[in-house]
C-alpha cells in the first residue's frame, strides 16, 4: 500500500494546441498548472476505490474545437457593428464565439469535453467606449438582436450563455480603464472590463499613478480574482474572500452607470441618502438583463499588508466551532477579513492533503479529543489599522479558547491557504482528465438555519455512494453567513451530474436558504429563483425587465428566471436533458 | 446690559386646553417643557436686535381648533371601515383628523398658528392587525380612496399630508407588538407602529422578556426617538444619532412585510444574498407610496452602556476639524457611534448657550488660537465591546491631537449633549410664541462636496440679514457624510419662511448634495427629487408606483414627486403660495 501511494499520475502540463477544446475549458492561464498533491490524490483514489492503474490514460481533449459554426446573424448587422467599432473589434470565428459563450462552471467544461457546443452567440464585439456601447444597444434594440456581456468568463451559473444567439459584448479588450481615483473620497472609478489584478496594481501603486499619499486596495478578492472583471463582480452580486471585513460588492459600490435599451442610467456618489429607493441595489445583481454596466465607482481602503494578522484553530466539533464563529461575528469588536470554517469532512480532507492524517501529530490530536469527522478547522486574517488587527486577533483567540479551539496559528495554516487561494481550481482539469468531477454550490443562511441546511444538504448528497461533500463558511455577518459546498463524484455522464446538481439546488431550496450568496443566479439556478423569492418579487423583476429592456434583448433566454418557457422550467433548465 | 440679561421671558408651561391649536402643534409630550436658557435667550435677543420688552406678549394659540370640518367620504365607506376594525377604531372628529394630517415640521406648526387647516384626511382608522390592513387596502383600492399612514407623527417633510383626502391608517394604537425576538440571529421583528422607547425597553430587558442571555439595543436613536415609530424610520430611510456605528435604518433592516394594493410582499432574513436586486432597498424609502409596512425584522446589538466612551475636542478651524473627522472615518480602526462636528457658527452658539462666551475660559481659548467664528466643536461616543471602545477613543484622540484638537473630554461636553439629545425641540414653541422661527434642513455629501455645499448654503442664507445658520455633521462614512443646517429667523409670514426654505433647497441642489440624508422627501422636498436623481430614475419610481399601486391610492398628492401637477411643480409644492 505504501509503495502504491508513491505513484503520481502523469498530470498534463503540455502546450495547449491552438483552437483546441482543452484551450477552451482550461482554467484561465494556459501556461499555469497546479496538480493534486499526493495526499489529495490518495484521497480521491481511495474514496472512489480506484487503482493507480485507473490514472494512466487521461482524456485530454486536445482535438480542435469546431470551426465551422454558421453565423445566423444577417451580414448587414455585422457590417453595422464593424462600422461602429472597427473591423478588428468584431469577430465571428467559432473559437471566439464558443469562448465567450461558455463560462468556468463544471457544466461548461463537461459539455466541451463531451463535444457539446450549444447556445453560442453569433459575433463577438469589443467596443472601445461607452458611446459605442450605446450605439450597439440602440441598434440591437431596433433590430431585436440579443446581447450578452463577457468580462472575465468566470461565471459558474451559465451567466452569459446565449440560447437565443445574438452578439456578445466583450468588455475585456478595451473597457478596462481606470477613469478616476479620488483619495479624499476614497473611491476609484473604473470601466467594468478591468480584471482584479490590474485594479489592485493601480490601487497598490496609487502614489506612483496618482500622486496619492497612500497605497490602496479594493479589498475584493474572489477565488476568480485573477480572471474576473469588476463588472462581473457587480452584476452578479459577488463577494471576495475578504468580504467579512471589506464587504460584499453591494457594500463596495458607491455609484454606477448603465446603458440600457431605454437610455443611460447614472447613480450618485453620496454614500447614503434618504431620497427614495436605492437604485444601486436594483442594478447590482441584474446579471446583464437590464442593461450594460459601463462605469462603476468603488470604495477603496488603505493597503497595509504589514498590518494583516493571521490565525487558525482546530475545534472538537462543528457545533462548537460554529458557535465560536458566530460569537466572533456578534462580538462588536470589529470583523475578521478572511474567515473560513471547514466542516468535519472538509477538515479531514485538508488533513489528508496536508499530510497530517495518520501521522504522529494526528494521533496526538485524537488523544486530546480532536477526532476525525468531528474536528473543524478555522482559519482567517484581520485587516485594517495595526492596533485594530491586533485587537481583533486577540478577541478571536479569547473566544476560540473558550470553545476549546486549539491554536494552530504557529503552524502557518492561513499562510498556506493564502498561497493557493486563487490557484486550486487549476486542479480541476487534472481530476476531470481521469473522470473525476469536482464542483461547488453555495447559499446564504441565517444562524438559525445553518445547521438544518448543512444537515439536509449532506443527507441528500450522501444518499449517493462514494461522494465527497465538503462544506465551509467563508463569508459572515452578525445575522448569518454563507455555506459553500464542494462535491467530488466519479463522472457518469452529464445527466447524472446534473441530477446531483439539481438535487442539491432542491435541497438548498427546501431547507430555506437563499439560492446563492455570491455566485449569482444566471441561467443555471434560474428555475429555483421564484421558489425562493416568491412570485410577488418575481413579478417585480419582470416589471423592471420590461421597463429597462422592453424587447428582451439583454441576456435573454432564462437569466434570473425571466424568460424560461414551461418546459425549461420543468426541466430545471436542462439544456442537455432532452 | 448685565441687568437686562437677567430678564427671563415667561415661557409657557400651562395646561394645554383640550382640542386647542396649541395641543395640535405642541412637541410630543403635553406635559414636557424645555425652555431656552439665558445664554440662548440672549443670543436670540441680540441677533434679532430685540429688547426684553419684545418677549412679554407670547402668541400662545390656546384657542380651540375647528371642530366642524366636513367629511367628504361617503358614509358607506366609513361603515365598511367600522365593520372591519370596530367602532372604537374609526374616528372622524376634526381634532384627530388634523392631528394625523400635520407632522412635526416648522411648516406644520406655522400653519396651525396661522389657523390654516388644509390637506386633511377624512377618517382615522386604527387597524388591529395586518389582516385588517389588507382588507382596508383592498377596499380602498376598489373604491379609489386615498390612504396615508400615521406612526409617530414626526415627519418634517409633510410626509403624510393628505391633499386628496381619504383615510389615515394610524398604526400607533394597535400595531405596536413585538412579534419575534431571535437571540441567535440577533434580530427583533416588530409591528411598525411601535415607538423607540417601547422597542428599546423590550430589547434592554430581553432576559426578562424572552429569557435571553444578554441585554440588547437596536442602536437607532433619531432626535425624534421618543415619539417616532419603527415604521416611520424604515419608510423614510431614517438615521439615528448613533448611525455612524450602528448603521442607518437601511443597514439595520433584515426583512420586511408590506401590504400593497396588489398583494402581500415579504422579504427574507438572509443577511446577504446574490439572487437578483435587493428588494428591501426598493421598499425602504418608499414613504408610504407603494404599500404599508406591516412587519419589519431589525438587527439588534448587545446593550452595554457601561462600555460607552465619550470624547470631545475643540479645533481651530472648520477645515482642520473636517480633515480630522474624515481621517477618523477612514482610519479603519472602527467607527465612533455619536459623532458630531459643529461648524464655527454652531460652535459659537453653543459657547453662548453654555455660558462660556466672554468668560475667562473664552479669553484663554482665544489666546491659544481658538477664535470665535473659527473654532469648531467635535463630540461623540464609542459603542461596542469594551476593548474596542477603548481603542476607538484612543485612535480618535491621536488624530484629533495631530490636527490641533484641544481635548474637552474632561468637561463632560458629550454628557451634556446626551442630556438634551431628544428634548431640544421642546424649545421651538417658546421661540415661536415670540415670533422667532427655528427650522432644520439636511443633506448628504461626499467629502469632495462638503466644503462647497457648506459655503454655498451659508452664502445663500447669509444674504438675508439677521439670520442664524448653524451647521453640523452628525452621520459619517468613509466616503462622505451628512450636513445638517439649523436656521433661526424672525417670523415674517409663511411665504417669507417658505421663500427661505425653498431657497435653501435650491442651494443644496445646485451644490450637488443629495436632497436628504435621513429626513426623507415627503411632499415638501418632492419638487427637488427629480432634479437630483435625474428623470431616468424618476421614471423608474413611477414604474414601481404603477406596479404596486396602480390606482394611486397610497399616500398620493406629491409624495416622492410622483403626482405633482405642473403648477405644483413650478411652485415647489407651495400649498400656501397662491
Amino acid at each position: 500500500m505504501t509503495k502504491e501511494k508513491e505513484y503520481t499520475p502523469d498530470w498534463f502540463e503540455g502546450k495547449l494546441p491552438q483552437g483546441s477544446m482543452r484551450a477552451l475549458f482550461k482554467w484561465h492561464d494556459p501556461d499555469a498548472f497546479k496538480h493534486p498533491n499526493k495526499g489529495f490524490y490518495a484521497l480521491i483514489r481511495d474514496t472512489f476505490e480506484l487503482k493507480d492503474a485507473d490514472f494512466k490514460q487521461p482524456d485530454l481533449c486536445l482535438e480542435k474545437a469546431p470551426d465551422n459554426l454558421p453565423v445566423s446573424l444577417d451580414p448587414k448587422h455585422i457590417k453595422k457593428f464593424t462600422h461602429i467599432c472597427g473591423q478588428e473589434n468584431v469577430m465571428t470565428d467559432a473559437y471566439n464565439r464558443i469562448r465567450t459563450s461558455y463560462g468556468a462552471g463544471m457544466i461548461d467544461a463537461l459539455r466541451l469535453r463531451e463535444g457539446i457546443i450549444e447556445n453560442i452567440i453569433d459575433a463577438v464585439i469589443c467596443p472601445q467606449d461607452a458611446n459605442q456601447i450605446e450605439q450597439i444597444i440602440s441598434y440591437c434594440d431596433q433590430n431585436r438582436i440579443p446581447i450578452t456581456v463577457y468580462g472575465g468568463g468566470s461565471t459558474v451559473t451559465r451567466g452569459f450563455e446565449a440560447p437565443l444567439g445574438g452578439i456578445c459584448i466583450d468588455m475585456s479588450k478595451h473597457m478596462v480603464q481606470v477613469l478616476d481615483f479620488d483619495e479624499k473620497n476614497q473611491t476609484v472609478t473604473v470601466q467594468p472590463g478591468i480584471y482584479g489584478p490590474a485594479l489592485e496594481n493601480v490601487l497598490n501603486h496609487a502614489p506612483e499613478h496618482f500622486g496619492a499619499a497612500d497605497r490602496y486596495t479594493c479589498g475584493h478578492f474572489p477565488q476568480s480574482f485573477e480572471h474576473s472583471s469588476v463588472g462581473g463582480w457587480v452584476v452578479t452580486r459577488g463577494a471576495g474572500q475578504n468580504s467579512t471585513y471589506y464587504g460584499k460588492i453591494e457594500d463596495l459600490v458607491i455609484s454606477q452607470e448603465y446603458v440600457t435599451p431605454i437610455g443611460l442610467f447614472r447613480t450618485q456618489d453620496h454614500p447614503r441618502a434618504a431620497t427614495g429607493p436605492d437604485f444601486d441595489q436594483i442594478m447590482i445583481g441584474s446579471e446583464g438583463s437590464f442593461g450594460i454596466l459601463t462605469a462603476v465607482t468603488l470604495r477603496v481602503f488603505k493597503h497595509r499588508p504589514q498590518n494583516t494578522k493571521r490565525f487558525s484553530y482546530l475545534f472538537k466539533s462543528w457545533q462548537e466551532a460554529v458557535h465560536a464563529y458566530r460569537e466572533i461575528m456578534q462580538g462588536e469588536f470589529g470583523y475578521p477579513s478572511v474567515f473560513r470554517l471547514s466542516d468535519p469532512e472538509e477538515t479531514d480532507a485538508a488533513m489528508r492533503i496536508y499530510h497530517i492524517h495518520d501521522t504522529f501529530a494526528d494521533t496526538l490530536l485524537r488523544k486530546i479529543g480532536y477526532h476525525p469527522m468531528q474536528r473543524c478547522l478555522l482559519l482567517g486574517t484581520a485587516d485594517g489599522d495595526k492596533d485594530f488587527t491586533h485587537l481583533v486577533k486577540k478577541k478571536i483567540h479569547h473566544i476560540c479558547r473558550q470553545k476549546n479551539g486549539l491554536p494552530l496559528t504557529a503552524f502557518g495554516v492561513t499562510k498556506r491557504w493564502e498561497h493557493s487561494r486563487f490557484t486550486d481550481a487549476y486542479m480541476r482539469e487534472d481530476l476531470n482528465d481521469f473522470g473525476i468531477v469536482i464542483d461547488t454550490l453555495e447559499c446564504a443562511v441565517t444562524w438559525e438555519q445553518l445547521h438544518k441546511v448543512h444537515t439536509q444538504m449532506r443527507a441528500f448528497v450522501k444518499q449517493r455512494p462514494k461522494t465527497i461533500c465538503m462544506t465551509h463558511i467563508s463569508h459572515a455577518y452578525p445575522q448569518g453567513a454563507n455555506l459553500y459546498f464542494i462535491f467530488i463524484i466519479r463522472y457518469a455522464g452529464i445527466n447524472d451530474y446534473l441530477d446531483l446538481q439539481y438535487g442539491i439546488l432542491d435541497a438548498i431550496q427546501t431547507s430555506g436558504a437563499a439560492m446563492s450568496h455570491h455566485h449569482g443566479i444566471g441561467k443555471q439556478t434560474a428555475p429555483w429563483l421564484e421558489g425562493q423569492i416568491g412570485s410577488e418579487w418575481m413579478g417585480l423583476i419582470r416589471i423592471l425587465k420590461q421597463h429597462f429592456d422592453p424587447h428582451n434583448i439583454m441576456n435573454p433566454g432564462g437569466t434570473l428566471g425571466l424568460d424560461m418557457d414551461p418546459v425549461q422550467r420543468a426541466k430545471r433548465w436542462g439544456f442537455i436533458r432532452e
